[in-house]
């Protein structure tokens, strides 16, 4: 079933199943960003998700969708963000093992934050053959099931249960954006939005500087992400199949965005909205800054991916 | 009326005068924090009120207690921060003038807020004596009714109703603990708790390095804050006549909270809740940090001032 484009029907039953574990993060307005876009804009604000971003919801979808047996031999994944945190914290919430392999390379805070919520990490060489080959070896040992951060139902159908509660809570809305990377929020979003809001458009946002799924849907292929370099640094992976398959079919366009406005748009939030949001969770309103949609008037729900950023190194203050 | 101390039918009334205007702020809780300090902490978040701070609430209720022949006159005040920003929307709600005395030395962006609300700005030199005379000129001028910051029993009433709020919403709470500059959010929130919740300990807390409130309580009588060094620079100022009459009466204690606690606790507080805190908000959970109240397991509701703060000039990236 992991790879079946999830429905309407799956986001519903993950919102059911991931209910007494995930928050239900509430809907902020903030008039000083609608005078500045013209638009009336709804923030749905995962940056107050458990681990700090809507990545919890897809893994503790994922982790609570296996049988008893499966569940018993642990999940298993190679990430350093958070997808593994969020892993490794809906594990525990199940009481089984998490297994996260990581690149010798990772941060220490990184490596904390997951080895803080109990997960093992399995350290390896930073790169991508050495990761999959290492995560092959840990589900060989551990009969772990290995669960995708974005390219798998239900991680997908997970991350779609923010957007159906933006719907559920806000009527009426003439756009529903998130920003695109892996492509795991913007496919469930779209698939949640269109089985719940249908008169709802979902756009996706993406920097300039990592334009591929923009170019991939312009192309109707999947175009990797080459040397991608945006401040957005959840952006920069490249769409999966399923991700890719859910966009071409429910998301009505990419919009695409500069650097500068996304950072003037995550500044613009800190100041006005007083939440933290990390460069990813700006690309949507940099959109909005730019012109990118229409706005006069439009009611538009924004999903604020998350809000982990390091404080000592904030964009407005780098040399 | 602005001289005698108010009561909790004065706080429940302001409720009601600016229920149409000011933010019903929300309550959070983190369990990040509550494991730090081993309390249940529920953070009633001022930062999210209008122009940033509850100062909105004070000014409010003053402006809108008004008689329409007062309110004809206008409002008048010398300040630079927050009250300022605050009187010059709740005059514009009103429709009626605000005129604000600042130094000429006020930063740019200070008197670019308080202009944007569309306030009079009457600059003089950057004395006492100098902001106080210029007042006085500009109530002979316009006889404009002057609205203090803090030693205003209609300010004091509007400041309470955060903390009213905050026990109507959460039961049950242990203590309630505010920062203390001037005294005017520490005296609103004890008239309100111990009228609306009265078993319930009201505890105020303040940098060790201004701690001009914790002296004055101590010797029984108003000891001025003298060269006051500290980042929570919305708490330098002395307690007034009235806000200090309110502390000895309502308020059980109050505890001093180092430097180091305060940047400590704001800077948890944006990592964990993901919230913009100004230092002067991180006070009370500075004093949580350093053990200054007993915890385990106690409810423990804390006011949030304010969320204004210079982005570029973080403590934590400080040389």
């Amino acid at each position: 079933m992991n790879d079946v484009l999830p429905t309407i029907a799956e986001v519903m039953a993950a919102a059911q199943r991931i209910r007494p574990y995930a928050h239900r993060t509430p809907v902020l307005t903030c008039s000083g960003l609608d005078a500045m876009t013209g638009a009336v804009l709804f923030f749905k604000c995962e940056n107050f998700q458990r681990v700090g971003a809507f990545k919890f919801r897809g893994a503790a979808n994922a982790v609570f969708s296996l049988s008893d047996e499966e569940a018993r031999r642990g999940v298993a994944t190679h990430s350093s963000g958070n997808h593994a945190a969020a892993l490794a914290l809906a594990a525990r919430l199940r009481g089984v093992s998490a297994h996260v392999v990581m690149p010798r390379t990772a941060r220490t805070v990184k490596r904390a934050a997951v080895a803080g919520y109990g997960a093992r990490i399995v350290l390896c060489e930073p790169t991508l053959a050495a990761r999959e080959a290492t995560l092959a070896d840990v589900v060989a040992d551990t009969g772990a099931t290995v669960v995708h951060p974005y390219n798998d139902a239900r991680v997908i159908a997970g991350q779609g249960t923010a957007a159906l509660e933006l719907v559920g809570e806000v009527p009426s809305l003439d756009v529903v954006l998130a920003p695109v990377g892996g492509g795991g929020l913007l496919s469930g979003t779209a698939i949640a939005v269109a089985g719940a809001s249908p008169g709802t458009r979902v756009v996706g946002a993406e920097p300039a500087a990592a334009d591929d799924a923009f170019r991939s849907l312009r192309e109707g292929r999947i175009v990797p992400a080459v040397a991608p370099a945006t401040i957005a640094d959840g952006l920069l992976t490249s769409l999966g199949t399923l991700t890719f398959a859910v966009i071409r079919e429910c998301v009505a366009e990419i919009v695409t965005v500069s650097e500068d406005a996304i950072v003037a748009a995550m500044r613009h939030t800190w100041e006005r909205m007083k939440i933290v949001i990390e460069p990813s969770s700006a690309v949507p309103l940099g959109a909005m800054l730019e012109g990118k949609l229409p706005a006069a008037g439009r009611r538009i729900g924004v999903i604020v991916s998350g809000g982990n950023v390091d404080l000592a190194d904030l964009p407005w203050s780098r040399g």
